[in-house]
């Protein structure tokens, strides 16, 4: 049996982002089925958006200049030549003197620089008397202003929002090329575990849940998840299990029992898979230490601790990260995690990093992180939590009152 | 024609939560699908999790008492009289001064109250020396120790999330009754507005971004779409597609076209939906100003503002609100949104609330919230934007430097 060396947190995503490169999965997919999905090219507008120049407001459209100087006391007085229709053409050009009315994201008539609002105006029969004036360009958007022909909209890598979906309809890219959602394959091993749907528990026996919370969160990622179901200690089935799942997905998750016969399994399981196997054999974090990190392939495979929370934990760490490079996804470095309050001290190893989690408070205006303290075998603390608390491996504990950051579970 | 206040966001919410009260559509769905769903019933443990007492180490099940005083040099001496199987019954009981051998998670002998680790004792033939004492319970989750026979494990009106799903499968809770995710109706209006996949524009035509960005965020919120596509600025038919539309859903949105006679036609169509009619007609926001909310007999209808930044914001506040509501959801009042520091003044109107949207900078260390200023109808802002600040409407404006919170879009 091969040694290895226990990996950092910090070291594992290092190797994850050395190993796990970009899929070569993409596909074309009409507009609506994009969002959440990660854009594999780049994007250049054929056209200005908008097309012509827009009003912003109901109104006249008018020459700037014309305006100039109006005033309540002091208005213009402009000849009324004609209406914009909307979402028709202004083909009437409009000369020095005249005004036309335009309703908001109407066209600009030719010849028109700016919008004077209805507010400030007076029709008197054919005559327009005007009270403010307006600047060239004010109450227009003008044509390209949002985005402008031959224009880079979008680069690849980007995980598409639904406002993005909204420029690239503006640009009339309805067929869009993004990475396909990876298909991970979950497999729960151990003797103990048996279905959810199993009624009456033998002694010994308790039910699945890290098939259950994995998968789920797979799938709020987007991916496609394929049930491997339940193995036991038996290694000639956990072998045949383990490869048949593994031909199926782009990521296999194998879903740790918790005995020394069943670890022994995962690792000559992971190993036997293909080269270059194995590359991170045990993390120094708590809870998660017995997480397993290989590579047989193109594909990543996960070997999670049993226990439910170590799982949850190690998942949202490694799991999430490799299933981003996959997709070619280029996260945008921004923190979304929120300032609290640690309410009690909480030793920690240097060298190690720790994962606790907590519940938020308020109390007094001010945000506390309230430690939910558990075997990390009890699923209960997660879902009594709010959202999870790091401890770096530099960091010798927490003391009460100190600030930290918080990563909340999704979901408002 | 009936005269309508301008409400703040604030009253907006009131209306909301006194008008908009969950719907009967609860159904029963597999376990695996409910991720993401609205809890519609109480649930309650039928039994202990986990069933039995359960060792966290590998290691021997020992009577603690026995172990008492054992130290590196004075160890206990016990008599290994049997070995527990995972999964399986431990069903020899353990008298005093015995060990038996036992795997993480494996079922603790009767008579066993606390776990040697294997670190700690040494096999000496059938015999056990023991290093280090335990006490009782040490490395031990008691059965009951995650949910209790006959605890309510979790309350309706929750959101459910992968660990969730987790403790429900621990308790073998496979079929679960739901919130019904909302169905919800998008009909985009506006004689200037063309569909995505309209290759060539002609003069004064946009092609439609709210039909595409509130599809998307709705289906984001788990919520089925039905796309009603986009009807021009005639009454009739306006009527017409609004009706069949209305018909077949939970929530009808109403995505403004700008001129004057299409808000026009929004404001009476929503009115003649139903009784009680139009609750809300323009909110003192901005964006957004000339939103319209109605509740037309059972359904929530939401007149959204032409601007695409203005639809999308005026969405975020009161549509993901309402399809909450609709869901029965009780949101846990978790406060997710960044603190960061505004990068210049900016000001306000009393009064009023403003939607800044903002790019997140690090400096120094600091979290800064860059405006990205653009007129609402540019939907380029939002693209560039990584959330938005609320100016609070009894706030007159923002200082530089001045701590703001940011609600972040959603993917990291």
């Amino acid at each position: 049996m091969k040694f290895f060396n226990v990996h950092t947190v910090q070291e594992t995503f290092e190797v994850i982002d050395q190993y796990i490169q970009p899929y070569e999965k993409t596909t074309v997919l009409p507009l609506r089925e994009i969002n959440g999905h990660v854009l594999a090219e780049e994007v250049i507008s054929p056209e200005d958006v908008p097309a012509f120049s827009r009003s912003t407001v109901d109104g006249y459209a008018v020459r700037a200049k014309d305006t100039y100087g109006s005033s309540q006391s002091l208005p213009s007085f402009l000849q009324i030549t004609g209406k914009v229709d909307m979402g028709k053409a202004a083909d009437t050009p409009l000369k020095e003197g005249e005004a036309q009315y335009i309703p908001t994201g109407g066209m600009l008539p030719p010849g028109a620089d700016g919008v004077v609002m209805i507010e400030h105006v007076e029709e008197v029969g054919s005559l327009l008397n005007v009270y403010q004036q307006v600047a060239p360009g004010e109450n227009v958007i003008r044509a390209g202003d949002d985005v402008k022909n031959g224009q880079v909209v979008m680069k690849p890598g980007r995980r598409l929002r639904p406002q993005d979906l909204g420029v690239l309809s503006a640009v009339g890219k309805t067929e869009v090329k993004v990475y396909e959602r990876p298909v991970v394959g979950i497999l729960s091993t151990g003797d103990e575990i048996v279905p959810a749907d199993k009624r009456e528990l033998s002694p010994g026996e308790v039910r699945d849940i890290n098939g259950i919370t994995i998968s789920a969160t797979c799938n709020g990622l987007g991916c496609r998840v394929v049930d491997g179901g339940i193995v036991g200690d038996d290694y000639e089935q956990f072998v045949k299990r383990t490869r048949e799942l593994y031909e199926q997905v782009d990521f296999l998750i194998l879903s740790g029992g918790s005995s020394v016969g069943n670890r022994d399994f995962t690792t000559q399981v992971m190993q036997s898979l293909g080269e270059p196997g194995i590359l991170v054999h045990g993390v120094s974090v708590k809870p998660g230490k017995p997480t397993i990190l290989a590579k047989a392939g193109d594909k990543p495979v996960l070997g999670l601790p049993g226990h439910p929370a170590s799982a949850m934990i190690i998942f949202d760490l490694f799991g999430r990260r490799i299933i981003n490079r996959l997709q070619g996804y280029q996260p945008a470095g921004i923190d979304s995690r929120i300032p609290a309050r640690i309410s009690r001290n909480i030793p920690s190893s240097a060298g190690r990093s720790d994962y606790i989690r907590v519940k938020m408070e308020y109390r007094d205006d001010e945000v506390w992180a309230v430690p939910v303290f558990g075997k990390s075998g009890l699923i209960r603390t997660l879902v009594e939590s709010d959202g999870i608390v790091e401890i770096p491996e530099e960091k010798e504990g927490l003391l009460e009152g100190e600030f930290v950051k918080v990563r909340l579970f999704s979901y408002e």
